[in-house]
């Protein structure tokens, strides 16, 4: 059972519905800090950090000596993005030779990285990492130095199974099998169930990773177009599916990459039935699973799963540890092809960091960082949203993700190319990821990705403020 | 400059060379300790030393109140294996589905393991790497804990850099890419050299690792045919690549696995020479390099190397430790394209490992548990012979390699087949590596590779005992 979220968070929540649904208008003013303490039975100090919270999320705003007031919020008239349409031949960029930026990008000192999809390090517990890194290396050093056997360490696997089941997965320590994130995992999965020259469907736009795997493995793409609310429809899926034979999907059916799109329960549950149906293995990545804004975490396709069908793939590193390159895959019925695989690709595991991870999970505490992490990403997503709305050009549209840390924006037409943009952007110290990276076809050309994994600053709205200006051709 | 080796060293090596070049033959008495001591000038406990370090090495005896006599060692007897003839369609063997004792061996607990090609850890510095883990988690773990950007932790390249260097190879720390052990850093090399369908020479028997990964990027194995002594035949590299189209060659030219091989250096010289001129990129892995018996460590093919066509492979699982997975690749002309499929397979190398790892290459002190672990794997690998030659049969054919920790038998016609060897030895508990594994073809069915990591105990006996029982059919 998670931890009770403490009370000033339930208030906020609170008021947030209350704003969200429109019960609290633009322009209102918020009932009073006394009022509230009396109603939740709560002190006026767990109120007065309440708002502090909607102040962070640019919902409300103080007027001196007159109370909480309803702001409007300039970001809440951006339109979504539409529904990409991609067109031409299915063959993804290549990173380096077609868009030699993107590498240029990574290695810059100083850039301000919007391009990325990485969590800020100062919202990762590195103190508590490197402490029982510390620790698991003095205490079973020896034994962690050998090769680790498949599918990995039985610690680490027992956790991870462990919180699967609790969201009503069937799936045992013994069905999870360790590997270098989640980006393994994928590789992992497609090599089990296709072979070169097969189709694959994917979501449109889609995380550039899988494209760039497909083109690595000899698969073709049947990209299918998504909605930046509700991520990929089901029903244009089972209709592709009609019509080309396809040997897997892969989906990130939770806060997809790049539109942060969640799908919703009825169509997860309909996905895994669609694919089951057709005996079509389905892939997914659930990376930004554990990062909803608010409410429960949303379940994986894994737990409708009911024949072994959903190769389940996911990581730490969105939540915990990037570098530590410590992901997993539940691969179902296709456990041996991918435990042969993943000895192929690289024998095991790095074993001390997967112990470390383990007593992180083991100790408690966890479910607590989520939350805390959860939190920040929700502010950092709402102020990059109020600097988009209030630097780009009118006709913009911005996604509106419920968790995560990705914004998918699209530029009005006459806007700049976003492979020029990235361009630009570069020059000014600023990464972005363009829209054609996450298509193996044509489009997305005026569209780009925007990661909001840092602790937002004054340098990031200067950042978008440049952008603003660069994109208008 | 690496340090010098202590007196007592320097002795026993210049006994052994005697021993070996027949000046001192079995049954002739080795000058008395006395002599000795005044002859190098040394304490005759240093005498006593280096003759203990003969007797482990199976090369003299003591006899009660006469002194040390040159043993006739049973296996200096043994004949080595002749080089092998592949036969059939080049189809690597499918590990999980027609080698089901393969992943089984990994997992059973208690297994004596002559099977995986791992040095035992209780070679391997453990305390030292762990602490040197918690020192760079504690010092530099927030920094660490982000996505490393390629090509890897400058620290580390740095290090391997300059040990290239100092071998006369033109390598800097901007030609090195960190990766996920060797075997990641030969896929990366396979995939930036060639495409799906394309022909790549290897060596015959050759590691099985390369083959399974030829598999995986649907490529062709070439064979060409090696001598457990010398490896591949230089003459016969070029007339297979006269008579087939091949895209890269793949070799292991110190102490190859499985046989053990040493190329000469004319020969390596010869090789680099014969794929610049034809512009075939030739893919090295170096990973026993470091693990002569005896002298200077050889050269590596990339020493050779004048316009960047060698992608000389290597990693720390040798030598240090394999569960760190840490290896690198320095891909001369094909960086950019190694590069790029680094990102797309694993994105990035765990960054807290590789800053342990050059820490401890920083600090110093490698070279010297390099040389005490020379002398330990050539004992093994000695005693090793020995239990052979006492309880194999007549014919029995190893390998007398110069380096590194694996020895290949060739049974005699009418012993059993090695997947039926395999199979009975994991029911007595004990692993070995099958030769049909080491080929795409059929062959070398009456072979197996023996691997001596682990310090030799009574248990690596009567294992060695219970083989030899369990192969005559």
């Amino acid at each position: 059972v998670p931890p009770r979220p403490p009370l000033n968070e339930a208030i906020s929540d609170h008021l947030a519905r209350q704003i969200s649904t429109g019960a609290l208008k633009p322009g209102n003013r918020v009932p009073s800090v006394r009022l509230l303490s009396r109603r939740f039975k709560v002190s006026t100090n767990t109120v007065l950090h309440a708002f502090a919270r909607l102040e962070a999320l640019a919902l409300v705003e103080a007027r001196p000596r007159s109370g909480y007031y309803v702001r409007f919020r300039s970001s809440d008239a951006l339109p979504a993005p539409r529904p990409g349409h991609s067109r031409g031949p299915a063959v993804p960029l290549a990173l380096g030779e077609r868009l030699p930026g993107f590498f240029r990008a990574m290695r810059q000192p100083g850039i301000v990285p919007l391009g990325a999809a990485a969590p800020g390090v100062e919202l990762l517990p590195a103190q508590r990492l490197g402490r029982l890194l510390a620790k698991v290396a003095r205490v079973r050093g020896a034994s962690l130095l050998g090769y680790d056997p498949l599918p990995g360490l039985p610690v680490l696997r027992r956790q991870i199974a462990r919180r699967l089941a609790a969201l009503g997965a069937s799936v045992s320590e013994a069905g999870v099998v360790t590997t270098v994130g989640a980006i393994e995992a994928i590789a992992l999965a497609l090599r089990a169930v296709t072979k070169p020259g097969d189709a694959v469907l994917v979501e449109s736009p889609g995380y550039f990773g899988v494209l760039q795997l497909l083109r690595a493995q000899g698969l073709q793409a049947v990209e299918v177009p998504c909605t930046s609310e509700h991520g990929l429809d089901v029903e244009l899926a089972e209709r592709a599916m009609k019509r080309e034979r396809v040997s897997a999907v892969v989906v990130v059916p939770t806060f997809s990459n790049p539109l942060g799109s969640l799908m919703p329960l009825d169509a997860k549950r309909a996905l895994v039935s669609a694919c089951a149906a057709r005996e079509v293995p389905l892939i997914e990545s659930d990376v930004y699973g554990e990062l909803p804004f608010e409410g429960e975490r949303p379940l994986p396709l894994v737990a409708f799963d009911r024949d072994g069908g959903v190769l389940h793939c996911s990581s730490f590193s969105k939540v915990l540890a990037p570098g530590f390159r410590c992901g997993w895959i539940c691969p179902g019925r296709f456990q041996p092809e991918v435990e042969e695989a993943k000895f192929t690709q690289t024998v095991a595991t790095p074993a001390v960091l997967q112990a470390a991870l383990a007593e992180l999970l083991f100790e408690g505490g966890y479910d607590r960082h989520l939350r805390a992490l959860r939190r920040a990403l929700k502010e950092q997503v709402q102020k990059a949203r109020e600097a988009l709305a209030s630097s780009f050009p009118a006709g913009t549209r911005v996604s509106d993700p419920r968790g995560g840390f990705l914004l998918w924006v699209e530029l009005p037409r006459g806007a700049v190319d976003a492979i020029e943009l990235q361009r630009r952007a570069l020059e000014h110290g600023i990464s972005i990821a363009p829209g054609p990276l996450f298509s193996a076809r044509d489009g997305f050309s005026r569209c780009f990705r925007l990661s909001c994994g840092h602790p937002w600053s004054p340098a990031f709205d200067r950042a978008v403020a440049t952008l603003g200006r660069l994109c208008r051709a």
